[in-house]
């Protein structure tokens, strides 16, 4: 099951939604149940009647096999700090962008340097990667609109890189990009800010595509 | 004249090669006026005899219209303290990436935020850009290797991005993309160590492409 932290959220119920039509088992978390649970009701709605539930998140994070961080930024610290024991040994999928918006989208000063290093710090025995920053919220939510663009994928194993690269290649239109450590994942935030200002600029819903990645003979290693 | 300090590197070499191809006059700095001369017979010749000059980086400045830093980081501050003169009221196009490469490719800590926020300090009377960061030095320097990214370009005058990006637009295979403020150009510096990252992880040269952006209806308006 992929489990939602902050699920009721536009990132939240779009990955979780396309999850969930790519066959997936999904739950929904937020702070209130029911909250979680009407919001996951209109998302099965939205998947056909695919297996969407809606919990609180300490049950979202015990339940979860896979557990996405997509709470805001400043519920980030409270909500795990509670919730390192539920998340013991879990893979986790940081995709909050540390962000104000005030005098134009840019980053806020983290002190551990990004959001997914600062969520690290909070989940020392999780298993702490970094994706799906970019992917438009909107997009995701619409069932009919076709997704296009590149996840690129933050962690410092490996393994749980690609089997984050992975779930990015289930969604339809999107593709896992090995893109090194979780030191780079403040530029994964900071690329949503950019990301932001060229919506703004071009009145679109811009995405982020790496070219030279296409060959079959240069596929990462994963080492 | 298109102009580039530092032009004796890879990036500037490369650049002043596509942009002599292109059409343009060009001419490549150094500290040594001979070394300058010599690298630009080179270019010369790729170029097919085109218009690309070698010349000390105080005669660049002095005799570009637009002008290109691609020092290396270090070198900015020393070279530029000596030139504000020169540089007076002129389109300067930062492409210089704050990086360190040791432990991986990461960003150097800089005090004005990026080095090109930097070199809008260092030359108050110039008008700052940002573009060109993660475009390949030695594809750029191959006249037969297809180019293929987008070239995202900041900086705060509308009509000064507007102008670089219609620059990017004339080399073959790129395209110049508004990218907002000069406040974003750290995370265009960001992004080539992400890129440097992708790089070693699938033995390539990436680039960058933005989707989203492709339509008639969506064009920025350079507001």
């Amino acid at each position: 099951m992929i489990g939602f932290l902050g699920g009721t959220g536009p990132q939240g119920r779009g990955l979780g939604l396309r999850f969930a039509l790519a066959g997936y088992s999904v739950m929904l978390g937020s702070r209130s149940a029911e909250r979680a649970e009407a919001q996951a009701a209109g998302i099965k709605i939205l998947a056909r009647g695919a297996d969407v539930r809606g919990g609180a998140n300490e049950e979202v994070a015990a339940e979860s096999e896979v557990c996405f961080i997509a709470l805001p930024y400043e519920g980030q610290r409270p909500t795990l700090e509670s919730l390192t024991g539920q998340l013991e040994g879990k893979l986790v999928v940081n995709c909050v962008n540390a962000l104000a918006l005030d005098g134009g989208p840019h980053l806020l000063n983290v002190e551990a340097g990004s959001s997914a290093e600062e969520c690290r710090q909070l989940l020392p025995g999780a298993r702490v990667t970094a994706a799906f920053h970019t992917v438009s919220a909107p997009k995701l939510l619409d069932p009919d609109s076709a997704l296009e663009g590149d996840v690129p994928v933050c962690g410092d194993d490996p393994a749980d890189r690609e089997a984050v690269v992975r779930l990015a290649n289930v969604i339809g239109g999107l593709r896992g990009v090995h893109a090194g450590p979780l030191r780079h994942s403040r530029t994964l935030e900071a690329m949503t800010a950019l990301i932001i200002s060229i919506n703004t600029l071009y009145r679109t819903s811009a995405g982020v595509r790496f070219t030279g990645i296409d060959g079959e003979d240069n596929r990462a290693d994963g080492s």
